[in-house]
């Protein structure tokens, strides 16, 4: 810990190596050198993986040095602002700004400023109205009588706005809703999502490699709970 | 962060604006100045619901902001402290604790002391033995085979105490305890205190806002999860 | 909080009797002189059990408090080392780094050196080849065709690794392992784990009482929802 008692940001391997040499060892060899060096998912994508599930789980610890690696694998600091503003929608905004907080000095030592940042009102992709009323109409059939406000935000805020703003590719975005899902064990949410990611350009085999990835960081059984969704999804698409 | 690389309590909106003009646009929108100012929940409601949402999740950097807010908005230091109490039993010990570290700066800033705080051991409520009897039976039918300890702490810490302690209305315990449910996704135990709570006060619309309004502090995909056990509850009751 | 703003490692008596000092009493006759001096589980059981849910939540204002405890209480530093090796994999890589920087400090100031921590390649308990053999076969059969990639990680790094080092008996790995279930709301996947730990030794009465300690640090709902699981469980062994 920092010295007056208060937590850091940052660890490093000295760190580790004093308090666990095996966990040490671990990170080498199956983290760094091992699951980051997989096929089937560039080091971009697990980049926005691992940022993405830190967010989900407010897990400080990593968030500096994740960010960092986003940054130097070809994650853009525009991407890397929109992932944070559309997790705010799905994982809460104070993740959100627990983000914002290492972000800061992130951005501000690489002199990344406003010019680098997704606009606040660009021209949005076209939407599909068509898939877009048939969402909308199925969640008002089923929860119209529950909560009108959340409907009307979720196409208002959500689906008529932020998921086809420009800055975040449809795949990518999606992408980091389902890691968030993942990550907080919100299993029921996950058909759905995966499906429009898929509809979207993530491969099965990506999809397959992502769970692979997400393990060390969102631990063992986030996935083995992941496992039976995705199955189900997988065997309902052609794709 | 702060200079030594550690956490903030809290960030401003500068900051937010410096790491995403978007997402510091959609606070005042869809926040600030969106789901705060919605008819259907009172500022003192919405206050209580924010800062229970952010001790379910430890979501430690918008507790300053938001026990400030509760405080000017109605809600007694002896409410807020009884909050963190309660939680301390629904969510945590350390989730409690969390709150208690930035609480205390703020009661000793205010000039709050322990004259303006609940006693240790008021007056109780009245009990009504006849629903409480007939919940430890049901639970001890239940669960008695699977931990007795589990069901004699329950009826001794929570129902023949904590919850009926003065320093929180039934109501607004019973809305507390539902926002901590559904922020950390613990949705087999909403019925029993989505139902307890509107039995107490809390009205059909007071409880569908409080998903509208929490979909922006624990993330979109809880409130999804919540909405089918809110509905159930519902469809279950006559008022 | 400290000077600057950021949160501090460890709250006292006196920072809690502050904001609530109904909460400072019940931390004294509920936790501290209550479920702690239950019979039914050791002193050392109960500190691995509250330092696995402190992790698993990460809960990082209690750690510094109950890792000393848990010193103090019969658990080696190689344990304690080892426990949050195991929770890198079952929590996620950041919850365990939350932990080292807690830990490294703890162990710089009682001399606590790498001759006390477990080597990185032991010589490993001897593993049940037929029982992981099973494992393997019928998780292949459910996931082969979802994710390769987690099923050859979890048999390399876990069940032919990790879960057979020696630095920890096979029963207090697996009862840190239904703890981190548990505190996270990771449901699904107790049944095999406390089988496992049951298997190893934990017996129904010590698993009856884990429920009871953990209440207090993870919450009422976390153990209303492991309740059911545990009672099926129960039910299905005959000891």
């Amino acid at each position: 810990m920092a010295a007056n008692n208060t937590f850091r940001s940052t660890i490093t391997p000295a760190d580790v190596q004093a308090v666990s040499p095996a966990l040490a060892s671990y990170t080498r060899s199956a983290v760094v050198e091992g699951v980051w060096n997989r096929p089937g998912l560039s080091r971009r994508d697990r980049s926005i993986v691992t940022v993405a599930t830190l967010i989900a789980r407010i897990q400080t610890i990593g968030m500096e040095h994740y960010f960092a690696i986003a940054l130097n694998s070809g994650v853009t600091p525009a991407e890397v602002s929109e992932i944070v503003t559309h997790l705010a929608f799905y994982c809460g905004w104070s993740n959100a700004f627990q983000a914002v907080d290492v972000l800061q000095g992130i951005f501000a030592s690489r002199g990344i400023g406003a010019d680098q940042l997704p606009e606040i009102s660009p021209e949005l992709l076209p939407l599909n109205e068509e898939a877009e009323a048939k969402r909308a109409a199925q969640v008002q059939e089923n929860f119209g009588d529950t909560s009108q406000g959340v409907i009307d935000n979720t196409a208002k805020f959500l689906f008529r706005d932020l998921w086809i703003r420009p800055a975040l590719a449809p795949r990518d975005r999606s992408l980091v809703t389902v890691v968030a899902l993942v990550a907080a064990g919100q299993v029921a949410q996950i058909p759905y999502h995966l499906n429009r990611a898929m509809d979207s350009g993530l491969t099965r085999d990506e999809a397959s490699e992502v769970l692979t990835h997400m393990a060390f960081y969102s631990g063992w059984p986030t996935i083995f709970s992941a496992l039976p969704v995705f199955k189900d999804v997988f065997a309902g698409r052609k794709n």
